[in-house]
């Protein structure tokens, strides 16, 4: 059993977001899909840690925040590593308040939609919302960001073909990268971290002290070689 | 509301199948995705009518054969467009019995995944199934096939900059499109049917009369004029 096959289902890249009393949060997800068009449903995959689960039980509503392909590493890592709990994540975000009532994201957004909670079940550490759609709108014709481009492209690793020409071309040294320990971000001296300035070919030590993980910015005394 | 946002969703493309007594069957789906990682475990949504639903709600056994960017239209729209109760699938397919008894596609598969059912939920038209994997392995390193480059790529609307460049250098004549009406399938003459032998450029009514619908395999005069 090989289970890296898991990697190679594709997957969407997804702010999902709910609303309790006053207070709004939201998350990372990369499991949305449409279930049935007749009404139109989604189903919606989220640990039940998070506290976006606890305020989408409560209000029976939630958003989804389409991501475009160039979102930045960083804005990934804002609704992805931090806690709400700790956090007003909505706060110096552009949002505007859906039908729902639930704050749909517009920075980075290529369109949402909107759903109103009709059943739940309980898989383990997850439950899968089913929500019938309400309302949802294109907000522009950018790309959608992939969760395969997320991991692939932004995420550190660099294309197949760059290593190797740069490898024939400039016969450079092979370069260490190094793994955040917080959230996984892997820092791929070839790739650089072109979203923070940082130009591919700059080894993890000539990287400034003050700078963070892209993603949940950590330091960089939170990083180590990879194995 | 602008329902259209549906589409900006990403999916892979594969191939599930179960089995019967000594009978398998098969089809297309999008709908596949992991829900939880401890256990690793995989939903499934499929359409209640389908001969596959049948048989997974019986055998409480699934596979999942994820197809390769490559693969033809064709072999999609024999697993898509035909029904296993009209036809055996599985003849003249490549495949091999999984632990699960459920048959995994080897024609055109970068890998598959097998899984027990452990629970299911009625959503309506489609039930999805949470399937705990038992199973799964990589057979090349291809890229998996996404729902939207089969549409966008492989389903006949041509990359934004080829009619483009067409229009621009040999003023040719805008060429109708035409829309199977058994599955959908739209014919554009500037793409043409490369799987079938048809070159870029041929129009609809040049198309020998042999020539079948390469999703589902209907008829010229299944075809009408794209609105």
């Amino acid at each position: 059993m090989e289970l890296k096959i898991l990697y190679k289902l594709s997957y969407g890249l997804y702010v999902v977001s709910s609303k309790a009393d006053e207070k709004f949060n939201g998350q990372i997800a990369n499991t949305v899909f449409q279930v049935t068009s007749e009404p139109p449903q989604i189903a919606v995959c989220i640990n039940k840690k998070n506290l976006t689960h606890e305020f989408i039980q409560n209000s029976k509503t939630l958003a989804i925040s389409i991501l475009s392909k160039d979102t930045p590493m960083k804005f990934i890592g804002h609704f992805g590593f931090k806690s709400g709990r700790e956090i007003d994540k909505f706060k110096d975000i552009n949002y505007k308040i859906g039908k729902s009532g639930a704050p749909i994201v517009l920075d980075n957004c290529i369109g949402y939609l909107e759903v109103e909670i009709v059943d739940q079940m309980d898989v383990g550490t997850h439950t899968i919302f089913i929500g019938k759609v309400i309302d949802g709108n294109i907000i522009n014709d950018m790309e959608p960001m992939t969760y395969d481009y997320y991991h692939n492209v932004k995420g550190g690793k660099a294309p197949e073909t760059a290593p190797t020409f740069l490898r024939e071309e400039k016969e450079v040294k092979k370069m260490d990268k190094y793994v955040c320990t917080v959230c996984g971000y892997i820092y791929d001296p070839e790739v650089g971290d072109p979203d923070s300035g940082v130009k591919p070919g700059t080894p993890f030590e000539e990287l400034p002290d003050v700078w963070t993980c892209p993603v949940c910015g950590a330091g960089k005394d939170a990083f180590k070689k990879e194995a």
